[in-house]
């Protein structure tokens, strides 16, 4: 008897509201292939799974075959891996639950997981990234929403029903600013994108300091972290109350989790120093005196381009193969 | 060759500041035999450690010897499962940290673990209590301090350290009531026996009502919630303020978490509905929505006077036999 054919790739998917990237990985993370789908040419989800699906395996037959591939990985806003749906979307033109996991497998043949962002990066970061070798890290994804990952004992926390991780929703300020899941001063309306524009403005209604900010029709926190690396006062202010904020759900998680590390992704990470340095210092100010000065703070290490991609093939390995069940 | 014999029983210990609780357990619960030592008599750790591991092997050597024991679980607050000692007990008399997981093995012969109140309080919910056949589930122990272990997946959360679950000193009010471990604003502060006891003289203050609670000299949580139960309606107003910070402190731990349940421990949980009402309101008003309705509030099961015996009990059973090293 011959040796069997070792299914040694995986497909990584990344779905984001405007664009859908498919890729080919291997098991040291080297992306072979890769194609894309436009996600906002499709208002409902059968048609955009069928043409996702359609691409993958056209890609796939490209590329050694579809014999090749062991499962398929897909990385999505609101994913929930125990159940392999997403639910309640808020940045994705499909509502309710949708059984994404399902839909693809009965296409393609292949066992599929899906994962949320902040799961996704965690795996990406612990399998090829910044918590390789760590055990119990927190993955904190700043960008227009804040979300995190907990992997406790070298395992992903998924939570009873699969919805852990939401600690931009944890409670900052009773009665505060309104958050788009319906609560008052929840921690992503001071820390996300949206929130740091808010914060911008409030400083620039408050003082009378000049401001390159007060000139900038457009303003994002890109553009402020580029007036903070130009010395500008009040830009730096808007990246320290933010980082305070921050700082404050950092040592709260960290109070109750004690993890080696918090690793940051996200576009809002780009901030750097202006928002981690207030944060770091907030956070050592705060989280409890046995682990205080021991938590890492790092930025994640793989490329903005890769890092979603190698998530998703992650997540891929953590399915078992579809073969198993057939 | 016979068969070995088979070690069906361990030890459980239960050290708290005044009395040291000793007890011989079976592998399902039950509780054989029992012996004390009165802690406060030792003002330093190593005669007390004598004291103790005499009494356990007298103890074992009236109920069928030694040999039949296979391992010892401790409870004790501040304890660190990982490095088996007591890392800085504030309500010990020894201080620093103390290696009493390897000073009892060299006396005993025998594996030890120690595990601090809240983690040996959710092991005896896992194995014997409220918690059996859950996965994922916080225990939340209310008393003196303010406590928490998380289950993953099955297991306890130890964190990156042992340090986990200090839910007590997660940041509620930034510059609040000044804590024990030195910040200000813990939830302890406003949750704990004396918080109670603090919130309840605030309310007296800002208020004219006729209340019990005035004529008592000596003010406890136990005694707010018999006034409570009289229909005191200023004591209610403590009981109620009192939920609505632990809600919140609850809620964001389960944003973070998604637990199956939350289980009560602790004298304080024995104020029953008049605190775990309004902790459930805000719990639910502040809760991200996929777990919201979802999450399960419940009381331990265990009684008062076998809660720790049994917790320390399973605790002996996560340690590997000595044995196996020797």
């Amino acid at each position: 008897m011959k040796f069997e054919l070792i299914k040694s790739r995986v497909i990584g998917v990344d779905i984001s509201s405007f664009r859908t990237t498919i890729g080919i990985v291997d098991i040291r993370g080297n992306i072979i292939a890769e194609d894309s789908v436009v996600t906002s040419d499709y208002s409902s989800v059968e048609p955009f799974v069928n043409k996702l699906c359609g691409t993958i395996v056209a890609l796939a037959e490209r590329n050694e075959g579809l014999d090749t591939i062991r499962s398929v990985g897909v990385s999505i806003p609101s994913a929930n891996y125990l159940i392999g749906s997403i639910v309640n979307a808020a940045n994705l033109p499909w509502r309710g639950v949708i059984p994404m996991a399902a839909m693809m497998r009965d296409q393609l043949g292949l066992a599929v997981g899906v994962a949320n962002n902040s799961h996704a990066a965690a795996m990406g970061e612990k399998v090829y990234g910044a918590a390789h070798g760590m055990k119990n890290f927190l993955l904190v994804d700043l960008g227009v929403g804040v979300g995190s990952c907990i992997f406790s004992e070298g395992r992903v926390h998924l939570g009873a029903r699969g919805f852990a991780g939401e600690i931009g929703h944890t409670c900052l300020v009773p009665g505060g600013r309104q958050c788009g899941c319906g609560h008052l001063g929840c921690l992503e309306t001071y820390v996300n994108a949206k929130g740091i524009v808010v914060t911008a403005r409030e400083l620039m209604e408050e003082s009378d300091k000049p401001s390159l900010m007060r000139e900038e029709p457009e303003l994002t926190p890109k553009k402020i972290t580029e007036f903070c690396n130009q010395g500008d006062e009040l830009a730096i202010e808007v990246y320290r109350r933010t980082g305070h904020a921050l700082g404050i759900g950092l040592a709260n998680s960290a109070s109750v989790l004690d993890p080696e590390a918090i690793i940051f992704a996200g576009g809002i990470s780009n901030a750097g120093k202006w928002l981690i340095g207030p944060a770091r210092e907030t956070f050592e100010e705060l989280v409890f005196p046995n682990t205080r000065g021991k938590v890492k703070m790092l930025k994640s290490i793989l490329s903005d381009s890769e890092r979603e991609m190698l998530g998703a093939s992650a997540v891929a390995w953590e399915v078992e193969e579809y073969s198993l069940f057939k």
